[in-house]
């Protein structure tokens, strides 16, 4: 088990993952909440409640449910949930613990940072992706209509608890999916951590989970390292973007049904290698050795039918942009990213294509 | 003109009270944003949004329209404000402005602290209880469904400007109405601007709103002093709910229909007061002094009807409730208040039914 510490504004938090790490939850003081609720799925905590019950020690827990998927990260969710909470009590010393995958997350984190102005919660991420990215640094969010996350907040959770046996049964393709985000950040991360994951890659099967809690704990740290730095986005936190401003657009060009969010990261980090490999950032042999692994973490839906211009006017709507520009990031080699908002579009283009054609 | 200053967590901002109060917009660095926006409401626009535009030197701002009325701090409100400014390609960072009374304060705010997790924003309240309490601050709310506020965040706005000459547009009522948080300031504050407003009871028109600038931007300190010594409420910001524990409980009560905001305050004062003199916490002479004034600042809606039993019910669901309890705040004398938390209830029934039987 590592416990990892984020440092953020107001106060430090600590990111508990590994086998054994949904028991660190008795370390953590209860006692000073009135209340404590759990948001979830119910799928989930039909296989799992009890046992986070027995391990955490929580007792007096009640559990609230929101439906499976993506739809739930709305207003009118967020709503509901804060209606749910009132009716059952739920005041200022209230806590949230959110359990579940990147939509219990976000939402959660969300209802917790409004509900009568903000309450405590703790992440219990249930899902690849959720455990080493979307679950640390806190980032709420929820989608209004084609947007995805346009209005959120940052509101750090208070613990973060990740433990690799609830992704045992996940399905494979949701599993894998969630590499493409360990993959981000073993290139951010550099040699270490990529070669660990390129020896792994024969076993990405969820009930092998276990044996993968080194590479997640690490994938994880990289998380905490970047937001520890830069809570805010403002500069550092950018490089998290890897792969992502393509990856929204995809998402958004297909309606949310063809991509799972981790593989839409994954065509989105083949789609910079190649521009940056037009622009001459990155090693022909660097950029096909990342590449490699990408292909080899899983098989990605095809893009061939998606038409460029579509994809490319999706692109500027990308909230990270500012005036219109896009912070492109851009690998230069395993363990190097740079930003740069001065890509020709031109460019960004031929990526695109060159990478479609190739898929 | 009064230049106040409210120190907030991250930053400090001003508050602007006073006879050319929106021309001093000019002086704040309006360079640094890629776009503004105006949200506030169809009537007042045309009525004042020109002489806004003119005295802010704000040429290229947009304005966004909200419908008048409490019914539009919903989160449903929040999310269509969001998309109109996607629409209108708003980014990280673009501003808003909120020019309106507490509707347009609170959802404006709510909406500035959730847009791609926090845009910056102004507030130019409307009418007097705006410009003497809910602009300051940065709380932040919508309702769901009878509870109000239940929703929002702590999100300090970077600058208020409080013009008085945007009064002399009210009708008489809705300006009474914001005088009875101007008294609870000064009940806050002591003698010195309670006396004042003692002085102006037979002056309380819109068309002489300028006349009452000095009161109002005293009033609006009171609030100001507060929030700098304590942003989050945890401790000495509690003050200010002097007469809100029964007023949000006379509102629910009536629908939110029969009283306007401040009357239902000028209630939860008298009945707290009341509440005073049982506990034997304020001399009675001094009790009658402070009911005065509110008697003299207008007439109060009937509250006979209303049973005690419900109203009762609906006072502990207040969220600045802690586990069940009400945090009482007890007028002591005029610039002394004390907050219990161990108030009998049979007490805070005698009270109100004695109010009740007198109004």
């Amino acid at each position: 088990m590592n416990r990892f510490w984020v440092t953020s504004k107001g106060f430090k938090y600590s990111v508990n993952v590994g086998r054994g790490a949904w028991r660190t939850f008795a370390d953590f003081s209860q006692d000073r909440y009135s209340a404590i609720f759990i948001l979830t799925e119910k799928p989930l905590w039909e296989r799992w409640g009890k046992r986070f019950l027995r391990d955490s020690s929580l007792k007096k827990a009640r559990a609230l449910f929101i439906p499976s998927g993506e739809n739930s990260k709305s207003m009118r969710m967020a709503e509901k949930v804060g209606a749910d909470l009132l009716r059952q009590r739920a005041d200022r010393r209230s806590l949230l613990v959110a359990l579940g995958g990147g939509v219990v997350g976000d939402l959660g984190g969300f209802v917790a940072s409004i509900y009568m102005r903000g309450v405590d919660y703790v992440q219990v991420p249930t899902t690849v992706l959720a455990q080493v990215d979307s679950a640390i640094g806190g980032k709420t969010a929820v989608n209004v209509r084609a947007m995805k996350n346009l209005l959120g907040t940052f509101y750090p959770p208070r613990l973060v608890l990740a433990e690799p046996e609830v992704l045992t049964s996940l399905d494979e393709r949701s599993f894998r999916s969630g590499f493409f985000e360990v993959a981000k950040h073993a290139i951010l991360s550099g040699p270490g951590l990529f070669q660990q994951l390129e020896g792994e890659t024969s076993s990405l099967f969820p009930k092998r989970a276990g044996g993968l809690a080194e590479t997640l704990a690490q994938a994880a740290k990289v998380k905490v390292d970047v937001v520890s730095r830069d809570e805010r986005e403002a500069g550092l936190r950018r490089v998290l973007n890897l792969g992502h401003t393509f990856a929204h657009a995809l998402e958004e060009a297909s309606g949310y049904k063809r991509f799972l969010h981790g593989e839409a990261v994954g065509w989105g980090i083949l789609i910079v290698l190649r521009l940056a490999e037009l622009l001459g950032a990155i090693d022909p042999a660097e950029s096909r050795r990342i590449a490699r692994l990408l292909r080899e973490i899983g098989p990605l839906p095809g893009l061939r039918d998606l038409p460029v211009r579509r994809i490319l006017k999706l692109l500027p709507q990308d909230k990270k942009a500012v005036g219109g520009r896009i912070h492109w990031v851009i690998p230069e080699r395993i363990g190097k990213v740079r930003i740069s908002d001065q890509v020709p579009m031109r460019l960004v283009a031929t990526a695109f294509r060159e990478v479609q054609r190739g898929g």
